[in-house]
């Protein structure tokens, strides 16, 4: 369970009677304020707070007096140009802020996009809880033969458990030690060096906010299959996210990002060869067998 | 004055009914949520939305569960202590975003800070309006002869009206021609190439959106007495908004940034040998003379 | 004539004698760097620095250490998966400063590509020159009547000499009367004021640095047929620079941006219905007319 | 020992014949381009290129023609008259690109400044070496008491040796346990799994680059004495390659950013009180006692 009965306790005592605003206000969202949503073992994720809405990015791209057309298929007309034309800085005119816990490994890919705002948990100042990622058994995979950086089949059962094993047992002995090393009757190492001793599944949490156009950016590049399995699935729960807060803008997403493909020149000339009747085969391509293979499975997809 | 009757109309149009919610919310920034600020002759600014409030940054800052503690004093000591000591990452947890018409040379000093989001009104795609900045008559000011970037006292009255008739009528005749060229009926010139007959006090008008600590960065330059003055009394009224939004941050930016003075090492020497009892003047000083001005100048403001 | 024969001299002066370094050095860079490549009408832009080559990518990509490997068809294969897989780190290890001169409507949109560094020409602080940038008889073209930011064919050449006549005149009057505001012995304005009686024709210049996936950004967009003629000739002369200074990365872009296309979801769905042999028309297709006809432009272009 | 001898022999491989080039080159730097500064116990830096040098700040902030001035005083003058006015975008006009080898725990707290572009060794592609940090024997320090973040007195001898007992026994053993996970003839977990049962003082390498301005950010920062003493340590050899790289920009740097101080505005009432001679103490002030200790101890330094 990702959170303990005392941080639901904290959390639902914050819910604290709504006001009335002004500003663009979602209902779905208000409904996703005050629920973390569970990933992986022990993580989770929880809408903090958002700006704007399908309409704020209609305003903005007007420039306009006003809170975007009245018509809603108008807006979702607009919205989609903007996205087919990468023209993003009115996607940026809404944010978003979320309150995320994940494994250290997870957080050290995550950070690597830089245009967020980022507050993490600090083991410098204040001591991390026992928790540390244990991956389900169909998630213990094997390494990947022909993709370096990937995963492959899961293992089978026994020896997943056996690497079950030793990840626990590992994570615990120094979350033991660590304990030691801070103990104040004993050691009392300072909090700053006692950390090294963790081992990078141990959780960590922090406060993320984005705006609208970099979180389509981190969830296209994260959302992906050949994304690593532990941080894509942070990235699924925040397309459902989008979708309950932008609901045009995350259909647009779907359409020109994530179900879109991007031919290179190569396959471009490959296609137009095929179209006017040429039978075409990866030696007659020039492409690469790689290029081949994978123009060939987008252009199968039954969709 | 600086909005038309459409256009007011058009914003109170807006002020739909206020809706619930439990995000933070802040009394006084939704008064001001519809209410255009006027600046300048044709400008004005105004908030169309704000994310957070004081402790919301608090919240961050401790990446706590819940809304920061209770106690509004505790909070603000935690904010004096992040502004004190340069931590910035909780104040980017805060996001405003404005609506702001200006002249383009004014617009083009702002969008040298590149930490904000911007929708500006596009000129090849529409028609700019018949409205261009002239100074107040104090304004009218001569050239600075010591501070080459910098201006002096305001011209004698009559000159000053000499220059504001050069002013006018030079924007005046090339907007004239911008109606020329671009008549659809007539030349039909590309409105993207009619553009570049106005003149640079033309007004333009955008959305800008930005983070709590780059606001204040921007603030902190931009409301500074050696900015230049048409940028300033925006940044002048964009500090009355901070106040309302966050008066615990507008409080210590008061205290520890704009009230503040960084001393470079040779002034501290300077200050130290002075309050050891030594008489030192700008010879034994070891500094320039205009830092040495600088630094007295400083030393014997009265508070 | 871009280049008055005074710069002309001043940049040559400084070709000093060449230093021995042992940094990545490209030959075909080094000529360039004092050689100022003329656009429009008095622009120019110049390579002022560089950091990196080809080799530098692949050496960052491996987090090697040494200088990438010997073999230039493996480093250019590294270079095109790279760029393919929308790598964008490694091409970051890359940097360049130009120096460019420009009219003021153009540094106005550039400028919106906020990840660069720029130090204009100060017009607080100094006298701009009098040149401003006046079209090519066969650039003075109507509004297209079907895009609404965009240009259409180019005027009859006694309108367009009407029009040059037109902006050569607004724009020689401000210049005289921003000298006459200006004159220390007349009327003695400040410098910051005074320019805003400049059309926004009027050239200015800046050193602009930047990365080289940022740049590779810049010219996707900028050199892209949409974009305003007047910005695109920058970019494509850029892109002659990008050719002297990383051949592999340039032919990557080519293949993978320049001359790649993105089809949307439904654009895919079209494509594979039309190679099982299905005869799709615009109305069967679930596109609409303006996406249908795109996508056909490109499937029907001769290569 | 850093750097194992064939990482030194690989190094010393690619010092390659110099090429001549018309950049701007720094002799200093040429020396310190294969050299590697060891680091802690593990650890290191080097430069791995260089763009500009002071006199490249010059020319940017003039948008001269040419290299900046004969002088190298008048060079100097404007470089300090730059840093003392924060007009930061000259700074931004030189880069630097660092190879740095160091703790996991370390490069989680650098990673923080995203004005970078980073490129780290992958963890999910390749295999980490067996290097772990152990502190120095006078780094083994205890929690302080009045600084939740801080370290407080070396512990006794034999304390700290079973500290480092801990360390290492643990280090070790998570690091055998990942080659058991890994091993392609018995488990073969994948790679981006296996990873996480590391320790965070496990040594991973990045090639980092960042422009000037943002690097004395980021030294301002973490050379500090509140940094952390296994950052800082990295920071500190970085002042030594400024020092060498632009010489005149480190003198600055050290006069108005690493030795100068901010007063806020109650101190600055404070000082103007005692420089009047008036006997001012805690009670008085208005300060709170760690700003009075804090002004104190800047006021009492004997330089």
């Amino acid at each position: 369970m990702a959170l303990t009965s005392e941080q639901r306790a904290e959390i639902a005592a914050q819910r604290n009677e709504p006001q009335l605003t002004s500003r663009p206000t979602v209902k779905a969202m208000e409904e996703l304020l005050f629920t973390p949503i569970e990933v992986l073992d022990h993580g989770f994720l929880r809408v903090v707070d958002y700006m704007g809405d399908d309409s704020a990015i209609v305003q903005a791209a007007r420039v306009s007096y006003g809170r975007g057309t009245k018509k809603v298929s108008e807006d979702a007309g607009l919205i989609r140009y903007l996205m087919r034309h990468r023209h993003s800085s009115p996607f940026e005119m809404c944010e978003i802020k979320f309150h995320v816990k994940l494994p250290v490994f997870v957080a050290r890919q995550w950070i690597r996009h830089r245009m967020a705002s980022v507050n993490e948990y600090s083991a410098r100042y204040s001591i991390l809880d026992r928790e540390f990622y244990l991956p389900a058994l169909d998630q213990v995979a094997a390494q990947s033969r022909d993709n370096r950086q990937g995963r492959s089949d899961a293992l089978d059962p026994e020896t997943a458990h056996k690497v079950l094993d030793i990840l626990r047992h590992d994570a615990s002995r120094c979350y033991d030690d660590y304990e030691t090393l801070l103990d104040p009757d004993g050691i009392g190492l300072a909090r700053e060096l006692a950390r090294m001793n963790l081992t990078l599944n141990t959780y960590t949490q922090w406060y993320w906010k984005i705006d609208l156009h970099n979180l389509m950016h981190f969830l296209s590049l994260r959302a992906d299959s050949h994304s690593q399995y532990e941080i894509r699935v942070y990235a699924e729960k925040m397309i459902d996210v989008l979708k309950a807060w932008v609901p045009a803008t995350a259909s647009a997403f779907e359409e020109y990002r994530r179900g879109a493909y991007t031919f290179s020149a190569g396959m471009l000339k490959v296609i137009r060869r095929r179209l006017s009747g040429e039978n075409v085969t990866q030696e007659t391509s020039g492409l690469s067998k790689r290029e081949w293979l994978e123009m060939n499975s987008i252009l199968e997809t039954q969709s």
